[in-house]
């Protein structure tokens, strides 16, 4: 019954499937973005090659689409990104795509990067190559995708990216205790979500109490992710090399949030700059971070006060949320402990981008409106 | 191409298409259990015929399936609940079903009601037919789907489903108001589970902050529920008449739960029995809703408070969460404010039998472990 399975790809289709070849890149290119390639004959509708950015320092999505193609006469190109123009870790990509003289290249966004933007649709079309732009419809999901190196690019700052378990009521912690509230399927995504990042934030009581690795512990990731310490007086500095995050990091690997840095050779520090009412500003911490660190996003993973720092300041583009099926009461403690507001309209809302069951816990992934 | 799908049924698949159809009563059928038939032909896997309970007071599951069907010789009846064997608002299945000669009659569970329980399969036994019991399987599935109906009557007590629309962290309201907090999509989600109880309780101050209608706004539903006021005081007694709990229904329609009865002669009351700590008892409040009133179950919205007796009690069997993607912050309240546990093993916990993505909102469907 096989000759009965419809085997062509339309545009759509493929334009989704480069999405989708892109999206398996997650947790393992970053701070590249996540990019597919796929190459089709538009006039019989045949899928001729694809690929994928698969790994930091690996080839790029062209160039594991192009690998065994040798020529793209009357063949189209759809990348989800536009070809990269520049040399960095790997030859420019628009000059790979120019010299298979496809017919028409269709790209979902425009690199983000100065070193690129526009230059390398503009080497494609010197080839011959038709441009096109897809509809605003995948920019969407290719700028949720890869949101982390669009904000960073676009806005010169560090994208943060909090994450927490907590209690049906809202809460993650219990008289200190914040472990286990939510289940193995969960710990192991978020190890996932982790992976995403450059850098993870922590506060100092968590640092304390806690004595977190904050490693990626899932098979295949094997990316080594700073570590953040909000810790303004730099109480925790006398004790860190005797920390899980220290010892498991190679040296300066460690990064100190403070008011006033100090001589330390085995940590890195950033100095907090105060805002007016005497809180500290943590949209200048996103733009000191970016251009001081270069980290594009970083996994902000509490404690509780921690974590409302950022909701109250509004400043994070993403919130993963898991949820244990329980309750914790009123004696725990929960991120929005320090949030006031007088109208239900005031509350923070946001775009629900994902819904995930993972064992008996609810996983909800938000992007800010 | 029509003649490649195979039309073929197994048991296992006929099973699962009896509890299929038993649960499109969901709503309509209560306080009946919810009844799915299914008659295959074991030998050549053929569907013969379905039917189902549609309507309190309509053809039972066994009469719509075998409206159609002559003789049973040869045919296995598959039905999720023993078939009746006593007069009620229609004749009884069990002889129906007896009169059809079946070779095989597979229920998957006994009927509870003391009228019917077993008095039924002996009967088709009688016939001739071999009587088989599904596996545990689906009686899990079917115990789940009617739970209302076993706990009733296996506890001789009214089963509260609790009801509540939340934020991120847990609230239900803030500053007073509670309206809104989800969107569309959820609350018709609520009416639908709002139809599958025989009543609706809600605290004094939901009665007369928000003057709740209570009814049942969705298409094709047309119960007419009961109210129950927690009110122990009877302090909203003398404003009830202008309530619209109470004008949109006839006389006698609204339930006081108090201390001291009154001789108000527009609605009822119940007396609440207090335990030895000085605290009221919601165990003796289920045993007597269900003695009293016949009431297999009611569903519980609120407010905070009222949820919150109920959670702290422990006196529930499902609990139905629309959480919304905001947050509300600390000055606003929820159900679990009055929950005190000094460990997290000892919050609550749940098993989560759904999760729905309703627009914007999570729902997640619990039952207490």
């Amino acid at each position: 019954m096989n000759d009965q399975i419809d085997d062509t790809i339309t545009k759509e289709q493929a334009l989704h499937l480069a999405l989708d070849l892109a999206k398996k890149g997650l947790g393992r290119v970053e701070p590249n973005p996540c990019v597919g390639c796929v190459v089709i004959n538009e006039r019989t509708n045949k899928l001729i090659a694809l690929g994928y950015h698969q790994k930091f320092g690996g080839a790029h999505a062209e160039v594991e689409a192009l690998k065994n193609l040798e020529s793209g006469e009357g063949l189209t190109i759809i990348v989800t990104l536009e070809p990269c123009s520049h040399q960095g870790k790997t030859p420019p990509c628009a000059n790979l795509v120019a010299s298979k003289n496809f017919s028409k290249l269709i790209y979902i966004d425009q690199d983000p990067n100065p070193k690129v933007s526009g230059k390398g649709l503009e080497i494609v079309k010197a080839s011959g190559a038709k441009i096109e732009k897809a509809s605003d419809e995948f920019s969407k999901i290719n700028r949720q995708l890869n949101s982390k190196f669009f904000y960073a690019f676009e806005n010169k700052a560090t994208f943060f990216h909090l994450k927490w378990a907590q209690s049906l009521d809202g809460k993650t912690s219990l008289n200190g205790k914040s472990k286990w509230i939510t289940g193995e399927e969960s710990r192991a995504y978020g190890h996932f979500l982790r992976a995403q990042s450059d850098a993870v934030l922590i506060g100092r009581e968590t640092l304390e109490k806690d004595d977190p690795l904050l490693d990626i512990r899932i098979e295949g990731f094997d990316k080594k992710n700073k570590v953040i310490v909000f810790d303004p007086k730099l109480k925790s500095l006398d004790d860190i090399k005797n920390k899980n995050v220290f010892k498991l990091r190679p040296p300066k690997s460690v990064v100190y949030l403070c008011y006033e840095t100090s001589d330390s050779p085995d940590v890195d520090f950033l100095k907090l700059k105060k805002k007016p009412d005497g809180e500290y500003c943590l949209k200048t911490l996103a733009k000191d971070l970016y251009e001081k660190h270069s980290f594009q996003s970083v996994f902000v993973e509490g404690g509780a006060q921690t974590l409302g720092a950022f909701l109250k300041q509004q400043e994070f583009g993403r919130a993963s949320v898991f949820t244990a099926p329980k309750f914790l009461g009123a004696q725990a403690s929960g991120p929005t402990d320090s949030l006031k507001f007088d109208e239900i309209s005031q509350g923070s809302a946001f775009e629900v981008s994902d819904t995930l069951t993972l064992g008996d816990d609810v996983f909800v992934d938000l992007y800010k409106k």
